[in-house]
């Protein structure tokens, strides 16, 4: 039997995160997002930062997918990238091989389809996601709304991009997930409480 | 006090119907679909058929949106129907004012906003629609895949341009609604006893 698998994609700032950390708590499941960073740099022995660079971003340019080279041997800046990511979605399918579980970003959806796994997307109102990009900003850093717009805009298309390097289906086209919840407006608490029954209930109705 | 109103838009095939009829009896809310159609009718003294044609597709063309003119006076086919859309608008805005209910198609999310309803949304992948489909056809109505999903794409065509004609939000586009949910692979009855207790929980954090 395979195992219960949670993939969260996420529009910046919408509280993704949250619901997915909710969600493996009140499920009772092991929990991935930045866990999955440190094991693909313990995995290539490159530096965190490197990583986090390229593990929801993708490399510069498109470029064959080819994995031919080893680190030491690549002729482009673009093929250590790709390893990266090719390290990355080992370690996924490892993850959801090892037990039940929710992955955060990274296009789960995709590199671990064959565990039938259920996608959510979690969106929001641009005003919602404002209100909580400014909650969770570090002391001192104050920008404008404007500001935080492109910066949304910004890691939104670069999520959208990596997926595109994995996928025909377009990043938020509902029709790639089981289901888009919108939080403007919601506690997340209550949302998550309400969540968990329903993702339990599509896992029983597959067998798992 | 408002009252707790659902509205549910969905794709052709998707099951959204049987989604909002259940959704209704879960929550003991009254449930308006085709009802509409007959309140439409008895109000305007035209045909339901007639009406039936115009209530989830609109007018034939794109037209200022004037009802200066009655059914009598009207001077071109589009007015009529204009006058149509205009009662239905106000019969569904009436409904919404009566009590809780579930109201399927019609544009209601945005017809009755003002009363801050949940906006659900229904979708499924292509063949779970079209095995839908398959299952409540009319004895000796044997449309091959291919003649279905003209039918589908057709009707799910003139549900988003009868959208046009009332918002500049798109029809299907997630943004516009609270929920979207993929039928494909649920039990309907499991299906609505997980989303019930999430509707009631939004509910409950807007006061209602």
């Amino acid at each position: 039997m395979s195992h219960r698998i949670i993939t969260v994609s996420r529009e910046f700032g919408s509280g993704g995160r949250e619901v997915g950390k909710r969600l493996a708590e009140s499920l009772g499941v092991a929990y991935y997002d930045r866990e999955i960073i440190t094991a693909v740099a313990e995995k290539s022995g490159l530096a965190e930062e490197y990583i986090a660079s390229i593990s929801e971003r993708g490399v510069n340019a498109y470029y064959p997918i080819t994995f031919g080279h080893t680190f030491a041997y690549s002729a482009s800046p673009i093929d250590p990238q790709m390893e990266v990511m090719a390290e990355q979605n080992k370690i996924l399918k490892d993850l959801a091989k090892k037990g039940d579980c929710v992955i955060v970003g990274r296009c789960a959806d995709t590199v671990v389809r064959e565990e039938n796994p259920f996608n959510l997307f979690v969106y929001a109102d641009v005003q919602s996601k404002l209100e909580r990009c400014r909650a969770r900003q570090a002391q001192g850093e104050a920008l404008s709304d404007n500001e935080l717009k492109r910066r949304m805009a910004k890691v939104d298309k670069d999520r959208a991009r990596y997926r595109s390097l994995l996928t025909d289906t377009r990043w938020g086209d509902k029709a790639a997930y089981h289901l888009c919840v919108n939080t403007t407006g919601w506690d997340m608490r209550a949302l998550v409480d309400s969540l968990a029954p329903m993702v339990r209930a599509w896992f029983e109705k597959q067998g798992k």
